[in-house]
């Protein structure tokens, strides 16, 4: 390596064709850091949600906007669960709320609703200096986790302590620094923890950067996702040869697949963590969106505690976020783990961990506020918030029922019922040309199907391998979060772009 | 283990005295997660700014809350770089900005100056569904890294391209995001990161927490805390027995020491670095806290780009925020990084890893913007915009003279001048005995010397054990921000235990 010592600074004489780019390449080594060099797990991990077939769909809107020309006008973003990006109108308690938060003047000035004001008063009383400015508590604002841990024990009717909560940017944040515990590159054995798969790919990206044992069990699509005890023992005890496995990671309602756990279901699955010594993670950030008949949320929470001893006596870190639900403030980064019979003393690592930190952003534990301590009936702002708030989880509703059955309707198609959630997660019979045709470019088949959709359409989904599936299935993840009119626009690229592959790929 | 298996539920009959405490023992062994087996790099990390004597100081303002009878009326927390919480007032030109984000109604009704509406309204238009509760891409709004592109080129004289800027939730993410690429635990030897000796703990917090090795270079305290090449060198050449040593950590100005560099010091330091093939971090979150005669502010991107080839091809993160300066908005997390001469393939596994925690806070990324792209001479808002940011830097500087002046006054103390950022880190010279008290104690010296004072005062500050300081002296980190009228009781309260200190241990 002659140059290996030289910088970038590439000899003059040497600036041309060949020479050249072969001289950049052999400083580019001198780098101190390179891909060959750094972390291994950040190489391994993925984020499919962010990953290229979304960078692309940024691209073409970029060309779009430079007039390039394309069968289709816009890119429709069903690939992130982004509710304000796709048309949703935010909820005006909060905004109000928060307004008074960054200009405190406006609780004089802005004429807003008493409730609004005497709410935002509490919450800068919490404040230092009474600014939401200054930092607040590494865990957050005392009197927010108090809220969150009123609003938890309505919810359940069990106690909750507030000391067990602790305020992060957005659930991820929270479902990381959990993982994190569980490093565990020092033991003979790494930590394994159990994710469903298909799985949002917050668990796998944090499992591969946190050097952990990627566990997966097994969601069963032909009885609509659900999460079975024969399935968990599988995966559980395979996983022992290679992992200690000792975290059981429960998405409810599913994300991508959509799917609510029945109250039976979630008894089996404490059941079986508890005879494995399992400590359980239950990301419950989409409690809010239920939209099936018959089905309805139950926190693991509630569940342990009505299941008495000795499941009562587990070990609990549930999630919740202000990103999805009616409020859909995924830009604030509000979010809280609380801690269900967790080891004090690990407790105290924890949060000295976080204190690194420093604190979560102020106005988004704001916003957690407005979720878990919203206006009460004979509250001026109450009526309206109920409305708001009413109508975005109807139209939803509406959007999950559409999803379904355009999704069903297509040949080649097959679409479970979108129970809760934001997601439909429908699988595509790819044939064996395309199949064929996507390893000959040393792509996943589906993502394969789903760059030709974008390009063809501007329709950006993920595909299914982003999130894992059976062995010789392919899906796509898309959300229902368009607009009812851009959904139905989606839906109509899609149907067109998909008869014309099948037909194509025959 | 009798208990092993059964979870907390001790039977009744051992629920007393000595053979209950010891059955809970054995019962919590049955936990899942003990500190036994977590992650032992979190067990291992320490955080001094919210360690043990912040936690007491805020159980002691509880106490004061509820009535206690206490020698002093207040808790004043000089720990922490924590402006609004200390008495400075916002700006209001990004407050009112923020509360256009917040609730965009204020744009029509809330009589604003015209420029603030206007900025409001392309930070909008950035925006997805032109709601700040939608994620903006992973690295942030385009928009807002342009401006801050064109800050930095304007700082420096010298080309900034937007696409090396990455936001984050204060500058200690993206910090953290860089030392992460770093983590090499797989290799013979752990990579070796320089950082300064006292040091902002965020360092060797993140260097634990990362399993990273932890290489401190002393700064020169007789020389206001300088920075010295052949201390850099001996710890260098010190570090090759344990460590891979690629990265040189540089905060300027100085946290905990408040030196300002000069402009030879960086070049000597740039050289340094580049003769030992060093990634160079330069933490400059404190680049508009400058007050002392002759004391100028360089960036390391500038001095390197003058300096010319090879050290302009060096590798360079540096990072700013909007928690310090003039704005001292810590609680709302804004950040960034940006990069030069990074391996474009490294930069493209950096975003990787980014992307699977989302996005930073919109309205973080906003007061980033505020403080980058300010209003300009003519604009509405201007004149009170400059008038403010005047105000709270000239007040800043006269608090820094104020501190130097009355620690320099005291006997048994040793201040160096604040010549920027927010922090005096004087040397106390503890008497042997209090030394002796302190180790009977199991204590670090200065942490004894500390507690006392917040117990007999109310006075939060932070012993220099927590920062790292030259074996046998003793410091204290206190901040330069409570207002004119605070700090003088602050001083007073200090003078007077220190006196009574100092005598009864003499």
């Amino acid at each position: 390596m002659p140059f290996a010592n030289m910088g970038n600074a590439v000899p003059r004489f040497l600036r041309s064709s060949n020479q050249f780019l072969a001289s950049l390449r052999t400083a580019s080594a001198a780098k101190v850091l390179v891909k060959e060099n750094i972390n291994p797990q950040v190489i391994t991990m993925q984020y499919a949600v962010r990953g290229p077939i979304v960078i692309r769909a940024v691209e073409i809107e970029k060309e779009l906007e430079k007039g390039a020309k394309k069968p289709f006008k816009s890119v429709i973003k069903a690939n992130i669960g982004d509710a304000h990006a796709m048309g949703q109108v935010p909820i005006t308690f909060n905004r109000q709320l928060l307004s008074c938060l960054a200009n405190p003047a406006l609780m004089k000035t802005a004429n807003y609703p008493s409730d609004v004001v005497e709410h935002a008063k509490v919450l800068l009383d919490a404040c230092g200096g009474r600014s939401c400015g200054s930092y607040s508590q590494s865990p957050g604002l005392d009197i927010i986790r108090k809220h969150i841990a009123e609003f938890i024990s309505k919810r359940d009717g069990f106690p909750c302590d507030y000391e067990n909560v602790i305020l992060s940017g957005g659930a991820s944040e929270s479902i990381r620094n959990v993982l994190k515990l569980f490093d565990r590159r020092d033991a003979p054995k790494q930590s394994g923890i159990m994710i469903p798969i298909p799985q949002y790919p917050l668990y796998s990206a944090s499992v591969a950067e946190f050097g952990l044992g990627q566990v997966g069990y097994f969601l069963h699509e032909e009885s609509n996702w659900s999460l079975e005890e024969k399935e968990l023992e599988r995966a559980y005890q395979e996983s022992l040869k290679k992992y200690n496995t000792r975290v059981l990671c429960v998405i409810n309602p599913g994300n991508p697949t959509g799917q609510v756990l029945s109250r039976e279901n979630i008894e089996t699955i404490i059941k079986f963590a508890h005879r494995h010594h399992l400590f359980l993670m239950a990301d419950e950030v989409y409690q809010d969106n239920i939209y099936a008949k018959g089905s309805k949320f139950y926190s693991f929470k509630k569940v342990i505690n009505e299941m008495g001893a000795p499941y009562n006596q587990m070990e609990l870190a549930s999630f919740h976020s202000v990103s999805k639900g009616f409020m859909g403030e995924c830009g604030l980064r509000g979010g809280y783990v609380e801690f269900f019979n967790l080891d004090p003393e690990v407790y105290v690592q924890f949060k000295k961990m976080t204190s690194a930190k420093l604190c979560s952003t102020v106005l988004g534990q704001a916003a957690m506020d407005a979720l878990v301590n919203p206006p009460k009936p004979g509250d001026p702002s109450y009526d309206q918030w109920l409305k708001e708030k009413t109508a975005v989880l109807a139209s939803l509703k509406e959007r999950a029922t559409l999803v379904k059955e355009a999704y069903g309707s297509i040949d080649g198609i097959k679409c479970n019922e979108v129970q809760g959630a934001m997601y439909a997660f429908p699988q595509i019979m790819l044939p064996r040309r395309a199949i064929e045709k996507a390893r000959s470019l040393n792509m996943e088949p589906d993502f394969f199907y789903a760059m030709q959709l974008l390009e063809a359409t501007g329709v950006c989904i993920v595909p299914g391998s982003g999130f894992g599936q059976k062995e010789g299935t392919w899906h796509f993840r898309t959300t229902i979060l368009p607009q009812t009119a851009m959904m139905k626009d989606m839906l109509e690229r899609f149907k067109s772009f998909h008869t014309k592959f099948m037909k194509e790929y025959k």
